[in-house]
């Protein structure tokens, strides 16, 4: 059977601690260390890609899983809040809430619904995640 | 205690699955999904934002640990390569290799004994995906 391999390419590009990381389709992302090692806050920081992957992840599936129960999305905003903590020479996120703003004609049992089928079901990343975190959600709809 | 929170927002910027993530310091990535499900390849994939963030943080704990150890980097650059399988409704890496390719005046046993401090030690990103991949390295000293 063939194997499902993704690859990603990262390059350093300057005498610190800045990269780009890039994708099979030429996307490409700027990525930076924290302060405290002296990264200047010109990219996104390695644990922050995880906190993007999440928040992407869920709004897809949120977005297909609304359109699928023939809900009217007009926005889609996720506000992420995790606590990170030290755990011995590693840093790892005790919790992540994921905070979903929708506005559009959509139920609101409808998105509930959706939001848990998502971070309980269908979102890989979440998945991953919560071997190491406390994920929840909440929800604003139209506000 | 003050709680140390990381904040990520994300967007969605048109009527179908691609958005904008940003961090707190407004760094944002483009998100898309997959081919499967209608993505257009014109962002990174939440699932690749895993390995991007792997890629990242080994990369600036080996930049770090060599210029403690005196060793000089001209050139830095990682190839990952990750194997993607279904589990149930979710994909999962079975696999992430990283393939680092340095040169410069570097000595080949420290560059070894940097790789395997960071994965093993200090990387935060590698710490979390371990508990669902097998994570391994290798590397290329002056191609």
């Amino acid at each position: 059977m063939k194997k499902n391999l993704s690859k990603i390419k990262l390059q350093r590009i300057d005498n610190h601690v800045n990269f780009v990381a890039t994708n099979e389709t030429d996307n490409s992302i700027l990525m930076d260390g924290s302060p405290a090692i002296g990264g200047k806050g010109n990219g996104v920081r390695p644990m922050e890609t995880l906190l993007m992957g999440v928040a992407g992840c869920a709004s897809i599936d949120v977005v297909l899983i609304l359109k699928k129960m023939k809900q009217k999305i007009d926005d889609l905003q996720v506000d992420v809040e995790a606590e990170k903590i030290k755990v011995g020479d590693v840093s790892e996120y005790k919790t992540i809430n994921l905070h979903f703003t929708l506005s559009g004609d959509i139920k609101e049992k409808k998105l509930a619904q959706a939001i848990d089928m998502s971070l309980k079901k269908y979102c890989s990343v979440s998945k991953i995640l919560e071997r190491s975190s406390k994920i929840t959600s909440s929800y604003t709809l139209n506000p």
